[in-house]
Formats: structure tokens, C-alpha cells, sequence
């Protein structure tokens, strides 16, 4: 089977000209098929702050009103997915960046919830793989940017956490699908202030212990139960660590590998 | 040679949700080939206002100064891009938003100018063909947002008129292009203020003739000249109408017809 990384590139990283230059650098050095998946960083946040629109985060979720949509549509799927484009193609990456909503790429409805409203946020229905897979054949690498639509004409937002995974596990039917996790820290850290404290291997009792013990870094949680369900939906490998090292992440050299059983 | 329709929806249309959906209606509707190319509308003006970011307009064009190429990006390529994609898979057609630096569609460089510094405006300089035609291919329709890039990283914004013709005329060697500039106005007007008044054929010594009786309005020079360019380059047909018109102007019933000696 043919190797595709999906690689995952969010925390501070999107707001720092230079790490992410340089993290596009690596990515573009990638050989082989390769889809990048991001999110917007603090500039949603930041430019509904300007404009006075309060936002609201729920379980680490942005509930999505319509301003908020029509803000995370603008930094995401333009400014964010655009100039990474433009930069892959500075490093001799030829990419097209796409939302959920470019020829069906991804297919969302309207989160259901029985006591929350999270507004215009999308659970993801169907990945379009023969789209993807037409892109990846003609050595096109593929930016997504976190927004989706439910094929009615609405938009919707979705964490890129769980687009990765989404992606990753869809694609796994076709190719061997490395997903890496990658943002400003090391990997799944012992110890959340200890930056060389990386778990190098990551099982599901060692997580649950983790879990149990309550070391663990919260935002961590959604990322390690996406890697755990990639893991068990076909995807090989999930690795988790620094994007400044996404050359050693991809080889498993650094971060944290997931490993399922 | 197949048909390939290149159409530019612009003025106030893109900020009237109601006429935008319908318009989107019809070009959904449109059988065969299509290009859609779009401006902003005033959404980009009006957040350039609510940020406190002064726009400065020189001979009709905006001078694209880091901030304003920022809004820019995010309006055109974010917001209005995706969700007019969005509501053309609506109506089942199948489409895909693209700025010019997805797969190098269009590749573009920072224009000079003996006096007057423009910003980051882009002038075109190649568009990919190639790319466009294997899309067209698969039934896809195309909507263009008129940010470019220079290959080497940087963003451009170029008027999306020009877009229009150069995608219309490029594209000319492969299909039958007819092109279509559909916006707020009935057409050409004799009288600018007498929407009845209504140029049906209007051909070159015509044009120079009404640039010298002054009568012609002056937003609409750049769109003529981008028109006449088009027909000097290829390009079969050029129509100028109102957009709530559509599907008139395509069979040339409604707007005025461009005509090259």
C-alpha cells in the first residue's frame, strides 16, 4: 500500500510567521502523498475580539453563532489556508487548499446535543475520498482548512482535530495512513511543565492511567481519543509531538507514537 | 469546440443574500461547462471600516497595502468563495473554490508603476490551463476569488473584471468561451440614469465614440476595455447585463453584446 501522511498542524504554530515557515518547509520536504490539515490559531479569536463579538468555548469547543461562523469561515478557509498555500508553493509544493465544501470534500451535519447548543458546529458525515485520492494520484498535497457544510448550502465549523482523524481514517482504505498530531509541545507529556518528560509510547491502559491519575495536559484529551479512534479505524501509525521537529515526528524519532492493541 | 461559459458576478449582487441565491440558481442551472468569478461586494470595505483600516481607491482600483490584502484575502477567498461554493452544491452543482495560488491557478506579479504604488495588487501573468481544463473535465464548476500569488509566497489582489478576461481569454485556445459581465445594471446604457436605455450591440468606433460624449459611465470603462481585450484574444463572445438576468444574457437576449470587427 502507498504511504499518506496526514499531518495536523495547530496550536501557536499558525500565529508565528517563522515557525510556520519553517514548518512548511519540512512539509513540503515530505516525498510521497501528503495532506495538511490546520486550524486558524488565535486570529479567529483575536478578530472577534476587534470586532466585539464575544466568544464562547464549551469543552474546548467555540460554540459557532453566525458571526462567529462567518469569522472563522474568513480566517480559516481565507487568510489561514491561503497563505499556506502560497508558501508550499514558495517550497516547490504544488497544493490546492480546500474546504469541506469544494466539490463535497467533507460532508457535515449540525451537532446534535440533548442540553448544549453549539451553534454552527459540524459532526462529519462522509469524506470524499475519490476526490482526495484524485488530488494525491496527481501528487497534489492537500490543505484543508476546518470547515465543512451540511450540502444544503450551510456551512459549518469543525474542530481540526477531529478533521484529521476523519480524513486519516477514510483514506486508510486506500493507503497506509501516518497521522501526526503536531503543535508546540513536545508530545504527551508526564509532567505538563516538563518538556523533556515525553511518553514515548503511548498504549490505551497507559492512557486511562494517565487519565486517571489526572496528570494529563486537558487539551491533550480530544487529540489523544481522536489518535485512539484513528487507531481502531484502519489508520497504521498516530504520532503526536513538536511541529518544529516535524521531520523527526514522521520517522517516529520524536513525540509520542500511539499505539493500539 | 465545446462551449465554456467564464461568468463574472460583481456589484452589489455578491451583498444581497436573496439576488445572490438566485443568481446562483441560474448558474447552477447552466448546462456545461462554467467558470465563476467574483469580487467582494462592499463586505470587504465594511470590515476594513469596523477594523478602522483606511481603504484608499486610485483610479477605481483599491491600493492593497498589507492590511488591506489581510481583508482581502479573508473576504474574497474565505467568506464569499465558500459560501457560494456551498450554495451551489445547494442546487447539485458540483463545484470547487479556488484562488489563484491553489495548483498555481493563476500566477500573477506585483504591479509597477511609473507614479503610483498599488500595494500588493497583482497583474496576470499565466493561468493554468491545464488544471482548469482537467476540472472542467469532470463536470466541475470553477469559482474563482480574485486573490493571486507571485509563486514565491505573497498573496496578490487582483480585480476580479481582469481575472474574468484572462481566465476567459486563456481558456479560449481550449473551448468557445463566452464571456459575461453580470452585475446591478440592465447593461451598456445610453443614459446612466435610464435603465431602459439599454445598448443592445455595441462594437469599438461605437465604444470610442461614447467615451467621447462622455455619457458613458465611468465604472464602466475598465470593464469595457477588459471586454474588447477579451474579443482581440479569443475569446468568441462578451455580454454585459444584469445578473438577475442570467439566464437572458447567456442566449444573448438581455444586456448588451460586445462586438469585435
Amino acid at each position: 500500500m502507498v504511504k499518506l501522511f496526514v499531518i495536523k498542524i495547530g496550536g501557536n504554530i499558525i500565529d508565528d510567521d517563522a515557525k510556520l515557515a519553517s514548518f512548511l518547509e519540512s512539509f513540503a520536504a515530505i516525498e510521497g502523498k501528503k495532506i495538511l490539515v490546520h486550524g486558524g490559531g488565535k486570529l479567529a479569536t483575536k478578530l472577534a475580539a476587534q470586532l466585539g463579538i464575544e466568544q464562547k468555548m464549551v469543552e474546548g469547543r467555540r460554540i459557532t453563532d453566525a458571526e462567529t461562523l462567518k469569522i472563522v469561515t474568513m480566517v480559516y478557509a481565507g487568510y489561514v489556508n491561503k497563505n499556506i498555500v502560497a508558501q508550499l508553493q514558495s517550497f516547490a509544493c504544488n497544493a490546492i487548499g480546500l474546504s469541506g465544501t469544494d466539490c463535497d470534500a467533507i460532508l457535515a451535519h449540525k451537532r446534535k446535543h440533548p442540553v448544549l447548543d453549539f451553534g454552527f458546529a459540524g459532526d462529519v458525515d462522509m469524506v470524499n475520498t475519490g476526490l482526495i485520492k484524485a488530488l494525491l494520484d496527481q501528487n497534489i498535497a492537500i490543505v484543508f482548512a476546518p470547515i465543512t457544510h451540511d450540502g444544503k448550502g450551510q456551512l459549518l465549523n469543525t474542530n481540526a482535530d477531529t478533521i484529521a482523524q476523519e480524513v486519516a481514517t477514510a483514506m486508510s482504505r486506500e493507503y497506509e495512513v501516518q497521522l501526526v498530531y503536531s503543535f508546540e509541545k513536545s508530545g504527551v507529556l508526564r509532567d505538563v511543565n516538563d518538556e523533556s518528560s515525553v511518553i514515548k509510547r503511548l498504549d490505551k491502559p497507559g492512557y486511562d492511567k494517565l487519565k486517571r491519575g489526572e496528570v494529563i495536559f486537558s487539551g491533550m484529551l480530544p487529540k489523544l481519543d481522536n489518535a485512539f479512534a484513528a487507531l481502531n479505524n484502519g489508520v497504521k501509525k498516530v504520532i503526536i509531538g513538536k511541529a518544529e521537529e516535524l521531520d523527526k515526528l514522521i520517522t517516529g524519532e520524536s513525540g509520542t507514537t500511539i499505539i493500539n492493541e
